[in-house]
């Protein structure tokens, strides 16, 4: 994996292997670009781009191996990677996402979770102890945790992304709607606007009135 | 717009529009494909060609109007609608989904929120009482709401899908990652898996170890 990949095509990735995880469970073997389309509402020819962008696993005439691409796409979102990471807010949405995400099976592993509130802070969630902020310097420095997950409010995200990127986190699942503006340009956000499908779905309802 | 919209570029739609509405609130007034490019990491002449998809707002030379093509962005998604909606399900994640997502600036319009755990039920969340579940029937014959976000665990995703459907419900906002199938398919269901950036930060975190 020397070439670089595009972040729109990383950003399809994970709904291949989502699809072809499921082809693997009802036991299909291999697939052709045209069915694997149809199943996912792409062309043909999309798919055929996509998965060229890092070698191209098919076979004119064949199709795709159900087993190796899903194998050669795990190994390019890096899933089997354990990046330690750390949770900065346990409300709601950070418990849900707890409660909700197998971290180990995305390349993760929530090493912290860490919240203002004290009437939060040393409850436990998801078998982890909600610490207290003030101790998320000692902690970092002790731990080295290279991923954070933002599920705190806007106001408070960027500043507390910034003092993280000092801390060497090289990644963010940012889900405060809050800009993260970092030094090291390099370093990958991840910004999940929930309502943006919210937006999509009033856009799909009006043409079935 | 009697043109077909496809759903990649209805995808992109909140994106153009969440980009847009920051620079209309920095005063920006117009802008050109290729600026508007580099601030959403996207290629000139894919703003270019989504743009046109739904008319073309852009003239030669001069760029977009900033507060036309919001408009009409706006209209494009429907967000001036007040779809009435009703949250199924309002654990942790639902809970966070009432405090965080302003449904009515997205088209939608919650009129009620469900659970099925007596812990819950009758409890208030973001104004709204919380009901049980046995009273889905009536309360959908009574109020017709038209959309359902459904914040259930897997497992009774697609009955509880099965049973709305025939109540009416026109529109699907999903976050259980059980699958969903309706009688009809032209009912829009967006399902938003949660993992699936968690997977692309794993891949763009490995470029930079």
């Amino acid at each position: 994996m020397s070439q670089k990949i595009s972040t729109a095509v990383i950003n399809r990735l994970p709904r291949y292997y989502r699809y072809l995880g499921d082809l693997h469970d009802e036991g299909v073997t291999k697939i052709s670009s045209k069915e694997l389309a149809e199943r996912m509402n792409l062309t043909a020819s999309q798919i055929r781009q996509d998965l060229n962008c890092f070698g191209g696993f098919g076979q004119q005439g064949y199709g795709y191996r159900v087993d190796y691409l899903l194998e050669e796409i795990a190994n390019i979102l890096g899933i089997n990677n354990r990046y330690k990471s750390i949770l900065i807010g346990c409300g709601k949405l950070g418990h849900a996402l707890v409660n909700r995400i197998t971290f180990t099976k995305r390349g993760f592993d929530l090493i912290g979770i860490f919240d203002n509130d004290p009437k939060v802070v040393g409850t436990v969630v998801g078998g982890h102890t909600i610490r207290d902020i003030t101790e998320l310097e000692e902690f970092c420095l002790e731990n080295k945790p290279e991923a954070a997950f933002l599920a705190l409010p806007r106001e408070v995200a960027p500043e507390t992304a910034a003092k993280l990127e000092k801390l060497g986190i090289k990644g963010f699942w940012n889900f405060s709607s809050g800009y993260i503006v970092l030094e090291n340009k390099d370093i990958p956000v991840e910004n999940v606007h929930l309502g943006d499908s919210l937006m999509s779905l009033s856009c799909r309802m009006k043409t079935i009135k």
